[in-house]
């Protein structure tokens, strides 16, 4: 079964080919600065046992242009990997809000898409983008089924102590208020590694997933019973420009005693906040570029950045009761032992204590970073929300 | 020496007359409803080792006329306890934000007033009304000394990274947007109780204020170094009408889809949300009897109160890399053993363990109430601001 995993955001377009249930990857590649005049195609397809690249810049206007280049590329006869779009048996795409209304992998109808309309709302980033992916790619993979998997759904197991906000009830019940988390495809996928890997699906494990985007999520028995994002994507844990949590008064003195307007606080809060607000850089490599050269703020912000993890930590142990694994994925998650280092830095107390030099170690995989008795065990455990996507759509249609 | 302690609220004075140092009450009072016509004025006062009660209701136009008025109760032939308010040594009064200007107790001057009121915008429900009891107060008592207690000194210990935000630096170097923490004085007085009561100095505590306002305090090795409120009075934990921690989009989901003010919200999170917004009642008592009855609402309130305590709990724990003790204070966490059970239960991971007869003790008093070989040592405290606020002043001037 050949599954087309797609994630569509606003001018962009992330595809990955996939040979299921061996879950090899045929191809993969992105479509960057969609309606722009120097839009870039890149494409990385598989030759023998070795990946071959092809990139092309050119004005690409719109997202049915861009998937249209994507399927002729698939389909060319000299770098293609198959000589039909029909070949396509699944196209899934990554849908980021479900809301409540979804709390599994789905087919695509009128219906659900609908649905996903009346989301966008909660997600105005990405909702419509999704969509948007989800139309074009049913013209252009006209015989293909087409599968919606949810960010959110990972968190549909979540209790209403989790979810639920200390606001007017009725805001939740007519307007569906309440924390949904995000990142849920990748949680789900490295916490199901982790049931693999140690072969116990009954463990109490904290989940952080340091991308661009970050998140923690906690997970007890196979279920997300918390997470650290809320109704939107802003808050929980301190991102490249990305504020994290905040006390709410905060936004109220800017537009009281200092003029913001609530438009420009959101831009704030969203874009010049986070490690970007406090060292003047997002990633997390110019971020430890600057430590190393000493710079204050830059130090104070990786500081901030850790110690806001650790609290998430405590937090979800102690609604779990207990704690057994601590894992971190993503870009940083998975790449940066510094960051590792400094978040489990004096945690013994909750029996998490790091061997420095599996945690320096670069191999790949999923692997163990914790001393050898340590109670915690603390592993790095690769994400690929992918993979995960082609899962869900083999199982849906098997 | 004689010490008046005064609260002075936006139509409100709380007053308290102290002989120090023995620490005793000579009378005290509150005047309510200033500014309205039914206002009340009730006193306190020693008469052999019983206290007798006066009130009376009628128009108290301003904060003046309302301690005038206490001023001539206290020289009252009848039921008077002083005989001139000249003999008043020290008036100490409780200020709630003295920003990053005030960490510790000081003379007030007028360059502290000065101060006190660039911090308006800081608290402008506290700092105003505070500023007017201190004018007042040096009009009517002209010979005692004017003293001032900031509920923010407390927090003057914590490290930056616990009191900064993940927002651009400008807004905390040039406008002071930080955390600063409230019911200092009260987190003083308690975790200082619990130092005397174990003659150790070196614990880690997690002191928990639950009474009308209700917050949370990391204190390690005496000094605090972490706080659950942070700029303003509303996050943090559930209150009576205040929402505590909420995800920020919430705010902008409410104007920008919703149709809401800003300032709506603003009094929407103050005012309408909490136990309030979730069950319809602000006060424990109320909740628990609904509770009793079975009230879905309500007892979903008291989980979602009790859940975001817990997660405090852990967060302390966390950053302070253990926990020998957790302390209950203020009204609720005085008198609630339902609330402390709730809060304490499945924290075993963390050492925590009540003994339910001891939990159910309505004994008075500073009381332990853990099982006996638990590893954490959990304390009821009963609070004194009054008394924390008379000995500051004490302290200061001798």
């Amino acid at each position: 079964m050949k599954v087309l995993v797609i994630n569509s955001g606003s001018s962009s377009i992330k595809y990955q080919l996939f040979e299921m249930p061996e879950g090899k990857v045929i191809c993969s590649g992105l479509v960057e600065r969609i309606g722009m005049e120097s839009s870039i195609l890149s494409y990385k397809y598989l030759r023998g046992e070795e990946f071959k690249e092809y990139k092309t810049t050119h004005g690409i206007a719109d997202h049915a242009q861009g998937l249209k280049e994507v399927s002729d590329l698939l389909t060319d006869k000299e770098i293609g990997v198959i000589t039909n779009p029909d070949e396509i048996d699944v196209v899934g795409h990554r849908a980021v809000h479900g809301g409540e209304k979804f709390a599994a992998t789905v087919l695509i109808t009128d219906h659900v898409k609908e649905e996903i309309r009346s989301l966008f709302s909660l997600a105005p980033l990405h909702n419509p983008a999704n969509l948007l992916g989800m139309e074009v790619a049913e013209q252009i993979f006209k015989k293909a089924k087409q599968v919606a998997v949810f960010d959110t759904a990972f968190y549909s197991t979540m209790p209403e102590v989790a979810y639920r906000f200390a606001i007017p009830n009725n805001l939740y019940e007519e307007h569906g208020i309440r924390s949904y988390g995000f990142h849920g495809t990748s949680h789900k996928y490295v916490t199901e590694q982790v049931a693999k890997h140690y072969h116990n699906n009954h463990l109490k494990i904290v989940s952080i997933h340091l991308g661009n985007g970050c998140s923690m999520s906690a997970i007890a028995n196979g279920k997300c019973v918390d997470t650290s994002m809320g109704l939107g994507p802003i808050n929980g844990l301190i991102m490249g420009t990305r504020s994290g949590d905040l006390d709410q008064s905060v936004i109220f003195y800017l537009v009281n005693f200092l003029g913001y307007t609530l438009e420009s606080v959101n831009e704030l809060l969203n874009k010049k906040s986070g490690l970007m607000g406090l060292a003047g850089v997002s990633d997390m490599r110019d971020l430890k570029g600057l430590i190393e050269k000493g710079d204050k703020h830059a130090i104070l912000a990786h500081q901030l950045y850790s110690y806001r993890i650790k609290k998430y930590i405590g937090y979800f142990a102690a609604v779990m009761n207990g704690l057994d694994v601590v894992l971190f994925t993503a870009g940083v998650g998975e790449n940066d032992p510094f960051t590792r280092n400094q978040v489990c830095e004096n945690m013994d107390f909750f029996g998490i204590e790091l061997d420095p030099e599996k945690n320096n170690n670069k191999e790949r995989g999923i692997r163990e970073i914790n001393k050898e008795n340590a109670r915690v065990k603390v592993l790095v455990v690769p994400t690929n929300e992918e993979k995960e996507i082609a899962e869900q759509c083999f199982t849906l249609l098997t």
